[in-house]
């Protein structure tokens, strides 16, 4: 028997509304949400849909917490603090009600995790896929968001993490013969992003511009040379690689253009150099410089002897 | 060809984001939404699903003006004034690109008329029907948002313009004969819903309760009794019909279970009963008394004897 839009909202939604007032019970028209006079709303929206963003056999509560993070990916981007979301489930009709059952689980997990609440949203039929659609509200203090258009020429290019992970994960999951113990690490990086929430917030007022690196390195690091009127040229061989993605063919090539890592890729004046490693060691991250801005337009990759390094693909697209 | 996600949103969405700089031109991770000291942030999310809220050949810029407009209606509910909004588009590969232009022409349009910006959003594709799935943002004066948990006991039960129109609509274009004088007014009530985001922000400080009449009028009354802990009696007769409706069979069982009207139905203390014709005025749309709240809880629909009427069903089911 299947669960009626009622009954998933009463019995499944309802309960990741309680403790936030505004979301009014998700019984009214809209949700009504505070905004302190020294705060500015940040507001991003994400959509996964089934066998593209998601395998159709990955487990509900990591597409759940996909679906949160890749949003709160987006909030951390700019720097601010997760406080509620919104979601639109457009469900086919075979959709079985224990795989809604442990969605919610997963989004409950996540939200106790990164302290923000359901709101509001909308639960629809469809004959196709399973579509999943959120918008996430963020907080940042008034004027310290970070944006893409800040770089300026001559700073130093960031990445926090390792990058390349997720894009061999899937690889595995497609098909890509590896090890257990090099595979399920990425596999766990593919399907359950970490969000680098902390990191956004240290970085405002330190760093020129951010963005998470969802497209791939080289197409996000594009926009914010786009975004910002300076080019770059990074060295392949910095590219931060884990123990894992190192052990397996095509590593450096995934570093470069696979999608999916959701790192922070940030642009730091060169003077700040030093709080990278106060930072790395507070918030147990690497931070790896990984090149420098400059004023000349473009991007150069470049190997250990200056040759340069030409990707095969300049990152994904799925549209 | 098909229009890529890149072309999409350069092309076609940047544009509806000029004007809003907190839209980061659509560039960014994020948009970014001041919301003055004296005002709450109002936010809501409604989706649409290709054959199930709209019939595939509807033109592409009706669409859009639905999406926007059903949307919009949860604003005018909650009083609140239109300010922003992001939008999901899951786009099947068949579907042609002057589609997808003419369904930006109608956001174009309907953003002017409401006084809104596109500040976000994400294109994917999906092997199933299009999703549309739309965040809208809203202000309303901090504390005053009318909401369905105000209702007293004694109080005047309202709606606004005529109910039933948007269901015949529907059925015509499923196949009930009408004459066209008759069919057109009503199919254009089902397509094109109107907004009452005027009448919201009239009311508040003066409506006790309020919601928009998308699931059916009695449906959506009950949410009002059973959030506010009242009950109410209504008659059938004094539902208002327009003149289209009337002439066609079902016209009073359409009004009181069909959806998708978005008229808004609202309490008011019976004190205030005079403020509604000057308003009416004032709007040039009618208001007229249904029936009156009571302490004891439930729903008695009575005709002009007093005998119950019996509703076919109770609402609309999307799910």
């Amino acid at each position: 028997m299947s669960l009626g839009e009622f009954d998933f909202i009463e019995r499944l939604l309802r309960p990741l509304s309680e403790g936030f007032p505004g979301a009014l019970g998700l019984r009214d028209d809209a949700a009504l949400i505070d905004v302190p006079s020294d705060r500015q709303l940040v507001v991003a929206k994400d959509a996964l849909v089934s066998s593209i963003h998601f395998l159709p056999d990955d487990p509900a509560d990591l597409v759940a917490s996909k679906l949160l993070r890749v949003n709160l990916s987006d909030l951390a981007a700019m720097g601010a603090e997760p406080l509620a979301y919104l979601m639109v489930v457009a469900r086919p009709a075979d959709l079985p009600d224990p795989w809604l059952e442990d969605f919610v689980r997963g989004l409950e997990r996540d939200q106790k995790a990164f302290g923000l609440h359901l709101v509001g949203g909308d639960t629809v039929s469809t004959s196709g896929p399973l579509v999943l659609a959120l918008t996430v509200l963020g907080l940042v203090p008034r004027g310290e968001a970070l944006r893409r258009d800040g770089a300026r020429p001559g700073e130093l290019v960031c990445v926090s993490g390792t990058v390349g992970d997720a894009a061999l994960g899937l690889r595995i999951l497609r098909g890509l013969a590896a090890p257990d113990e090099l595979a399920l690490p990425l596999i766990e990086r593919y399907r359950t992003p970490q969000p680098r929430v902390a990191l956004g917030r240290a970085l405002r007022g330190l760093a020129s511009s951010a963005i998470d690196v969802s497209d791939g390195l080289i197409a996000d690091l594009g926009h914010i040379l786009r975004a910002s009127g300076v080019g770059a040229r990074i060295e392949a061989a910095a590219v931060p690689l884990s123990a894992p993605a190192r052990a397996l063919p095509g590593a450096r090539q995934s570093a470069l253009c696979g999608g999916d890592d959701y790192e922070l890729l940030f642009t730091l004046p060169a003077e700040r150099e030093p709080v990278l490693a106060a930072l790395s060691a507070q918030l147990e991250l690497p931070l790896t410089v990984i090149g420098r801005t400059r004023a000349e337009p473009g991007l150069d990759v470049v190997d250990e002897r200056g040759a340069p390094v030409r990707p095969a693909r300049p990152g994904w697209r799925h549209f």
